[in-house]
């Protein structure tokens, strides 16, 4: 039978810290927390962590009905069976159980899905892609992940590894990426990528404000770029300018494959907000074929850090929250 | 009550003649027809030779009972309005009404369907696709075209403007391409932009086999540098090689968001077949994120010219042969 106030535990696992909310079928989120995620202590030990965030939330969430828990977790995962695989910043693991052992600790089910997946459903659900049929969402940040979403549902592919928005080759022999291709988007357009190449600038002894940064001893980020541009910064508008012309070729090429009716950029980068997608959709207006008349809204995520977690409780609590291509 | 013997007609309009056929729940082709389009004489005009077509179809069709018509198209379809928005190679044709008069004429329901996305349903149905559950069909002609099936049907996205893989940029600031982008993929890899290169080439003085088609008198196609490439001749090798790399780079991109089971290219350049796919293969192994370990088949369609008036016919007679993502 049905609760009548049904509410699932939503997590957003990363390499830093790991965020959890008890997220009711509204998408309320009735109360959070975040840990640590000690993750140089091994999967074994995260797992722990994760189960006794689960208690204590699940204690927590009072005059709610518990059904279950939804993980988003970076990096390829089985969907199926509940396996994270090789998930970059989580040292040692490879082919980790992660469902399993917690369904077993928690007696809840739990449901584990890509964290850029994730964060696709929670904007579809309660973000800037409520109603929408068919969309993508990007987070921008060290890398660019996506997550497809097609008639309400998780696109997955054949082996679960659709929607690498990020390794989108956009520059044939371009420049390398730790993944082993040339040219991946992901080089061009995250957030790291763009401080990257505001160095690569630097160091050849272009005059910058983007200098001052390095005479206070830190590395230059995104925001420091996206700052310096705003500010009039020649070079740092010159890189900007670059990232959104490189994410307005994804958005062509996504466009022309998907037909989707909005584009969304999530992630730290997208902070940047309309300085992101203003240019984002000029260059888009520019490239994309005239005749064409079907351009997507581009938009920036609504939900920030939270949408992981309410698209990993969705997993439970949606209708319809069923996923398609999975194996 | 459904016919013992149930059977559609498919058609496959083009801007230069139309194939049409009787086709049995079973795949198999009772009758078929070839007739020329007569396009320079109008929309009106070539409506009345697909009417003409059908009725001797159907009267042919001896011991079926034809329970619709499927037409694939060349351009823009608007599936649920049944309407034609103007198909390259067929001058005159804006927004035409196409499945409402077949219908009436014919007094039997009509569905239309892009050409490239009926390709995709015949192979998926009977060809190189049978049984796979995600799978793109690329049509290397004139220019590119695609079909994308997911999960057993098409996808056509918001507007229904889907699988355009042929402009997707993969070369940003590229080649000029008569949609107003620059950089799309047939400008690299269709079977006229590959004659088009090798006449590029051999303007430049350097020494080919190719010049003897020139002293023919006529122009070099894609089957003449496939022929030389096979040959040996350096420079017809050379483009060749590029064609197929660029559309190995597609390859990457397509199954990076799409994750398919099978990626086919059909149209006039794919009867070259080990020729095509072995080389794309092998770009693409060379290309492709080497850890990521789930590369699709790329296979050359099966059946030729066949496909479109299957895929058409398949729309009246598969079961689950309801498309995705009109509007």
């Amino acid at each position: 039978m049905r609760s009548a106030n049904p509410a699932a535990i939503g997590l957003d696992v990363g390499g830093t810290d790991i965020k959890g909310g008890v997220v009711a079928a509204d998408g309320s989120i009735r109360v959070s927390r975040t840990i640590a995620t000690d993750a140089d202590r091994g999967p074994k030990h995260v797992i722990e962590r994760i189960i006794e965030l689960c208690q204590e939330l699940h204690g927590a969430a009072a005059g709610s009905e518990v059904v279950g828990v939804g993980l988003g977790m970076p990096g390829s995962i089985r969907v199926v069976e509940g396996l994270a695989v090789a998930p970059p910043n989580l040292p040692g693991w490879d082919e980790v159980s992660v469902a399993a052992p917690l369904s077993r600790a928690l007696g809840l089910p739990v449901r584990l899905e890509n964290d850029a997946n994730a964060a696709a459903l929670g904007e579809h659900w309660r973000g800037a892609g409520r109603g929408a049929r068919h969309l993508v969402l990007l987070t921008l940040g060290t890398g660019i992940g996506g997550g497809i979403i097609l008639d309400g549902d998780l696109h997955r592919g054949c082996r679960e590894n659709a929607g690498e928005v990020g390794h989108m080759i956009v520059e044939p022999g371009g420049r390398a990426c730790p993944c082993g291709q040339l040219g991946c988007l992901e080089r061009y357009a995250s957030a790291s990528s763009t401080a990257a190449r505001a160095e690569e600038a630097l160091a050849s002894g272009e005059a910058s404000a983007l200098r001052d940064v390095h005479a206070r001893g830190v590395a230059i980020t995104a925001e420091d770029v996206v700052g310096a541009a705003q500010a009039g910064d020649g070079l740092a508008q010159r890189i900007w300018d670059e990232t959104c012309r490189y994410l307005a070729v994804a958005c062509v090429n996504l466009q022309h494959l998907f037909n989707f009716e909005r584009i969304i950029f999530a992630g730290g980068m997208s902070a940047a907000g309309t300085t992101l997608v203003g240019p984002v959709r000029e260059h888009f207006k520019r490239m994309m074929w005239p005749d064409r008349g079907d351009h997507p809204e581009i938009l920036a995520a609504e939900l920030g850090s939270r949408a992981g977690m309410l698209g990993a409780a969705s997993l439970l609590l949606r209708s319809g929250a069923t996923t398609k291509g999975s194996a």
